[in-house]
């Protein structure tokens, strides 16, 4: 399938190109490189240490004989976008390529209207980019289990049947999204919503939840390939920095009580859901939502669980208490449907102690890459 | 009460400003004055001729003895809107200052993106600006019955009570909204909701229905004070474009079927319920949502409704059924709450023949600015 990865250079979309590349796929990526900026602005960098596009791209054609294109430009260019497109005319689009960080997001106003703006153009530009140049076809993208929020209801996947006065609907799920960044994909998801029924056009809305790992079989074949390790405050996800914080010496920053429960997913997951989304196209005319992650933990069970694999390998830690920067309940009803991706093939790789050692190992082992004033949160919600 | 309205040069936001004004508030305006100018690019005009912002202000001192202020700029320049909050400090921010058709929205990819940047940016900015310089202030934002869209289901005030599998809470309604303008209002709203849940700020959403009418009491008064009567199928609304269209001697153009059922206010009731949300603020933390609209039509009503009159009043015209340029629903279930206004003070006016026939003397008495070519549709959704 010709598939076109929108942010193939990121921390998923990289993972994600070389997957589908090996399992034979004709794969272009598009990404503008503005996350290798951001280490810049916040004076952050990857764990370790990531080649240049063009020395990864020249990797992997050495390695595996695969050719990835490569296309540099931002999608809030629609000039640009549109060149692409009619260039690759790709079957499938995988869109990674938005401004991913709630902090990042929470940063002052400039750093909110950034974030909505890129992200809903650049999706606006895409929808419009398909409509009329390649309406045929299936977009991929990635949306966030961040936009329902914590609803005292059980989750379902994007729609849920409402009863009511007598009558019945399956309605979209109501959306109460925790930081500018998560609005911005409630956003997107409404206007994917309208593309479907409107234009008629085939999406998948992926609702991924936290990812967690590094590697995946690709990425770790040769450093040229290796995957970008975030472990700051801003860009690094919960588990990944606190065995980084673990690593650096420093105790794990638990925000207020810990108990803010949510789902969880390993990088090698998401390659394959993404993979299996493709494979499976959506009917065009409605937006299909699958809740993409594997299984639910609270940011205490993750602390604990690190704290215990981490004294197995007797390296000392401790948890350290903060008050929560964010403003989200911390103790909640939790419970999310994610079936579909299951039914359509997904054998989940849970978290075990093997990956929290090996991700523990990696990090030691590029400890003195890691920016420690960085760990700490700086920005707050209110 | 302080009370800023943005958007006030608009034909929601003038007779809101004056009405306010006289009820003894103390108005400021802020207006980009943009509006104006999409007259000019779409060569179309206000079928009563209206003054310039300063003529209309001085008219209103010289009648009235009140006087209100101007700031022209626009509210996605933030250091403007941050200047203009220190100098007025308004106890009561009203904000119409959106793109607000629904065509417009739906002209290109361009004029999608804009809306959605323009309406969604500035009322971030706005957002950001109470919270940073007049937190204690009460916000009003006009929304639209249009963010719902036709749910099988009846609508509820903003949000619904939702049982599943033996748990409830009470969520915000769903939302299936119609047009890029729409989609722009329904991520107003979504932001809207989270500076209340995190930032603690006090708004209400008002989810206006579709507006009938012109002049109110204070426009009436005299020619330099009068409002925009917009015509074209791109700004004009339903009622006001029937009226319009029997005046030139034209058939009233309903869209398909005419089934399309939705809530109707008159202006006149408009500037009374924007009154009653300033005088009883939202409590803070939490977005409240009115439904603005006194009754409901299908646009196949108020087609027989103008019909009828002018029939009455001699003068001839006949119903043209065009293809639905739009994509909705032509037959559906359609019923709205709408009664939290009506509980703090509102006194609807219902719509009558009337109102109908002033509506027709008016526009027969100007007919010859009527720019005939524009009445029929020309933007396509699909």
């Amino acid at each position: 399938m010709r598939v076109m990865i929108c942010g193939g250079d990121g921390f998923c979309g990289w993972p994600t190109a070389l997957y589908l590349s090996r399992q034979g796929h004709d794969v272009a990526i598009v990404d503008s490189l503005v996350r290798r900026q951001w280490d810049g602005e916040l004076g952050t960098q990857s764990l370790l240490p990531i080649a240049s596009p063009e020395a990864r791209l020249a990797a992997w054609r050495t390695r595996t004989g695969h050719d990835i294109r490569l296309h540099i430009g931002d999608m809030t260019d629609a000039d640009f976008l549109y060149g692409v497109l009619r260039t690759e005319r790709p079957q499938g689009i995988v869109h990674f390529a938005e401004q991913r960080s709630a902090p990042y997001s929470m940063l002052d106003r400039a750093h909110a209207v950034f974030t909505q703006v890129n992200n809903v153009v650049g999706t606006l530009n895409l929808l419009y980019g398909i409509k009329e140049v390649v309406p045929d076809c299936h977009l991929v993208k990635l949306g966030t289990m961040g936009e329902y929020g914590t609803p005292d209801i059980d989750i379902e996947e994007g729609y849920i049947e409402i009863h009511h006065k007598g009558r019945s609907d399956v309605l979209p799920f109501p959306k109460q999204p925790g930081s500018m960044y998560h609005l911005s994909k409630v956003h997107d998801s409404h206007n994917l919503d309208f593309a479907c029924r409107v234009w008629g056009l085939a999406a998948t809305d992926l609702h991924q939840g936290v990812v967690y790992g590094v590697q995946t079989e690709e990425t770790a074949l040769e450093p040229a390939l290796w995957n970008r390790f975030d472990t700051d405050a801003v860009f690094g996800t919960v588990l990944n920095r606190f065995v980084a914080e673990t690593a650096a010496g420093q105790p794990l920053t638990v925000y207020g009580e810990g108990g803010q429960t949510r789902g969880f997913i390993q990088i090698a997951d998401t390659v394959r859901c993404v993979e299996l989304a493709l494979l499976h196209p959506a009917r065009p005319g409605r937006l299909r939502v699958f809740n993409q992650f594997t299984e639910q933990f609270s940011v205490m069970d993750l602390a604990r669980r690190v704290a215990a694999v981490a004294g197995e390998m007797g390296v000392g830690t401790g948890l350290a208490s903060l008050p929560n920067p964010r403003v989200e309940q911390e103790r909640h009803h939790y419970r999310a449907a994610h079936t579909e991706l299951v039914a359509l093939g997904l054998r989940p790789h849970l978290l075990d102690d093997a990956l929290i050692r090996d991700l523990l190992c990696l990090a030691r082992r590029f400890s003195d890459r890691i920016v420690t004033d960085k760990l700490l949160p700086e920005v707050h919600w209110r």
